[in-house]
């Protein structure tokens, strides 16, 4: 019987297709292997090349893209099998994902074991999950549906998924922001001043997953910031602390595919939300981290009671991964600094670490409240000292000096570039703003570009307790293309209250 | 501002790349649209052509697959736009999907009300949620988390999603088996039996979802089955009765897209099974509606326990929809007939119909006790006197004669085709056959190439009861091609004990 059968063996050809991170195969409808093999298109195929494998997703050609004896790949498994034109792949049935079972089973509400899990995530970084999987994975586990215990298991599993740094240090801090706070971009100061103290901060941050921008995405418009391991290792080095991109030193890969999907999902789960945050943080090396959460009616985190569940899921789990993790709660009624999307946002970062006079206030007292509980990590910083030791740092120019340091040597700064396209939209009555919802700006934000577009966003002109007349300018939004702007525009003109105004007596 | 912005406006050109039902569109990563929209690889955009529009997921070519001013799209969405090369679409920004809110509410927990169910069924029609969403809300709504009266609007949003027939008559019925038992062929052969009897029995029957054969693969086998609603009503007018394809008439075409997910994710939820059920009953017009649901061990339904809350399910969706339903449990503790996959349960049933003496007497058996329930929904009929009408009908060759009619006004009977390849599994002791799992006997018939092959499967020798022999046949595995019953046998060779063995005293 084998040897009738026709080697599953195709010529790869490249025709340049980008489907982002998911792994497609193209093959001919009249292909000898997909009869052979009995493949269909959406069956999942398992490639090899090289010595390498992963599962691709099958589409049919039916016209005369590709000869017979011909595939192709997407772009991304192309480059991760490292193939050439003119290769030959090997294709066959993929191998059943045994841990779907798993995920099934937690769909249908039981708990998971740490193996379980782990070889859920183990699964998901090889390439066995499509997106169809993941999307459902990252759906059961929302919701609450995640204990205390298999969090820990999936933030374990995650940090097993990946490279994990030493700094052969005792202390080596760290900071997250729970996000839902547009234009709270207070990392990059807070970096500066600690490193400006010696502590050694090796920050990997994240780029947006629902919002206008990530540290990562700011941090990108002053800097290069996709350094690998040995890059990065060269900065803490020389300056104490560093501001990189995660994704670009694997750790955690496993974030890096879920983020993906939850993106499009626009979902951002309590579980996975700790699971994601501190497997980052431990696979970097640290050893305090420092949570900083906004809460507020329309912030991430809308209420105390919510704050406090997250905080205990965070410092539970942190215990039992042996990282002091201290959650500092602030307000989150309204938006930070002025600037919203990531070239604003860089602009009034500077404008806090330079001490310049229209800085935003906000913006520097919130990177204070923050550097100095992070000092306090420190046992040459007396409890309540921090503070009073970050604005000597920051007031005295030794911060400003410290992110320049950083800059440079993550591979030089960079001027902050501008909007081409802008449009600024006016209050309607005269009064005093009396709220700002948070998530309808943001939305604003991103419908103008931001993050894809650095220079794109929102600019604030008037927070809360402002008093202004009518026809006085509210915002600004900035765009880099017509196109977008247009479509900004179109959500702003069927929204009604993104920026409360009431009037005053006359 | 306007002027200066470049029409979106590009010029189709057909590369023919089969996605199945995902819309897809391919641009030039350098394309003028690309730009001045801000458009990126995985972008939801909206196309529009002739009128009509849909939302795609954008794919990027690198290469030279498309000149400047050009784009693609998947056949899929080639056939639902009616393009032709050459034409000239219009590519902007999809608009926000608001039903997706409520999906993200339905993750957290929270009750849905009919309008929020019926926003995100009408988006999913429209085509307005990629893959990802349609997994994620799936996997919301699995698991028991769907109450009574969200389960009632899902269905009444899918039945509203899609045509509804009319048969101008009181009394329509229909059956529907809760799968999960292997070769449980009953549906052509009572739909024989009832409309030999002259009842309105207009039969669709879906394919496979998770199983190696659905009604709809194995009537394939016998006759064609893709019939539009005109031709459907054409054969029931002539003869009562049907046995047609689902999807082919548009019925709650929503369930078509959630089950192609649905079995990417090899996972069948309780509400979505009933809604999806009584949808496509609903929709056909019935009355009357007959649930067969076997229970056992290894079958979908597991316990009584299960079997009871479904059928409180079914019976008050039904009465609140204004139907007729009716739970039969039966034994499912073994596969039904004797082959497992398309042509071999064709030839089972086929056998009982011509009442042929090796014909399988379980499948009969069965066949008869729901024939006889249905009969019973007539007022003509007396309870109790149901399955002895069911009989007479079969046994003297009123049910093969209507069954050889619906056959021909549903365009000609066709004749069973058998394996290429076969290969016979046996039994390694002697003993008694005390157990067959239902489950993992049926991968073996999926492995082998069923449905989509309808040679392919297995051949069962010996049914529970069974006293053997060593080295006797215990089931013989049909393929059409040699890679897949290689593929069979090596899940075979990792197996133990899918046919339990007791060894007698010798």
């Amino acid at each position: 019987m084998q040897q009738d059968r026709p080697k599953p063996i195709l010529k790869l050809r490249r025709l340049g297709i980008d489907t982002y991170k998911e792994a497609v195969i193209y093959m001919r409808e009249d292909c000898h292997v997909c009869r052979a093999e009995g493949f269909e298109v959406q069956t999942r195929v398992l490639v090899s090349l090289n010595g390498q494998s992963m599962i691709a997703t099958l589409n049919m050609i039916r016209d005369g893209l590709l000869k017979p004896g011909e595939a192709a790949l997407s772009e991304y498994a192309w480059a991760k099998l490292g193939a050439k034109d003119g290769d030959d792949i090997h294709v066959s049935h993929a191998p059943p994902v045994h841990s779907l079972s798993h995920m099934r089973s937690k769909i249908y509400g039981n708990e998971l074991q740490g193996e379980q899990l782990q070889s859920i995530v183990d699964d998901i970084v090889a390439g066995y999950y499509s997106d169809i999987h993941v999307s459902s994975f990252l759906t059961a586990c929302a919701g609450g549906r995640l204990n205390e215990q298999e969090i820990v298991h999936l933030t374990r599993a995650m940090v097993d998924s990946g490279d994990r740094l030493d700094w052969g240090q005792d202390l080596v801090v760290d900071k997250h922001c729970v996000g839902g706070l547009p234009g709270n971009r207070t990392t990059p100061i807070v970096v500066a001043i600690v490193a400006a103290h010696g502590l050694i901060m090796p920050k990997t941050s994240s780029r947006a997953i629902t919002s206008p921008a990530g540290t990562a995405d700011t941090m990108e418009v002053l800097t290069t910031v996709d350094l690998d391991v040995p890059l990065m290792r060269k900065v803490v080095e020389q300056e104490q602390g560093c501001v990189v991109w995660g994704g670009s030193v694997s750790l955690s890969p496993a974030d890096d595919l879920l983020i993906r999907v939850e993106k499009a999902l626009d979902l951002d789960s309590e579980g996975q939300l700790v699971a994601s945050v501190l497997s980052k943080k431990i696979a970097a090396g640290s050893s305090h981290v420092l949570i900083d959460m906004p809460v507020g009616p329309t912030a991430k985190i809308r209420s105390m009671d919510m704050a406090e569940d997250l905080s205990r899921y965070l410092e539970q789990t942190g215990a039992a991964m042996g990282v002091g993790v201290r959650v500092h709660t602030s307000d989150g009624s309204q938006p930070v600094g002025r600037g919203i999307g990531p070239a604003l946002e860089a602009r009034d970062l500077v404008a806090v670490l330079q001490n310049t006079k229209d800085a935003p206030q906000d913006l520097r007292e919130r990177a204070l409240d923050l550097a100095g509980h992070i000092l306090e990590f420190s046992s040459d910083v007396k409890n309540g000292q921090g503070r009073i030791l970050a604005a000597e740092l920051l007031n005295s120019g030794k911060a400003w000096a410290k992110f320049q340091a950083i800059c440079d040597a993550q591979g030089g700064m960079k001027d902050i570039p501008s909007a081409k396209y802008t449009h600024v939209i006016e209050a309607d009555k005269a009064g005093q703003v009396t709220a700002i919802d948070n998530r309808r700006i943001a939305r604003v934000a991103k419908l103008a570009g931001a993050p894809a577009d650095k220079v794109a966003g929102v600019d604030l002109h008037t927070p809360v307790g402002t008093h202004l007349e009518k026809g006085a300018p509210l915002f600004t939004v900035h765009a880099h293309s017509p196109g977008e702007l247009d479509y900004a525009l179109g959500y702003l003109e069927e929204q009604d209250g993104i920026i409360d105004i009431e009037g005053e007596p006359s």
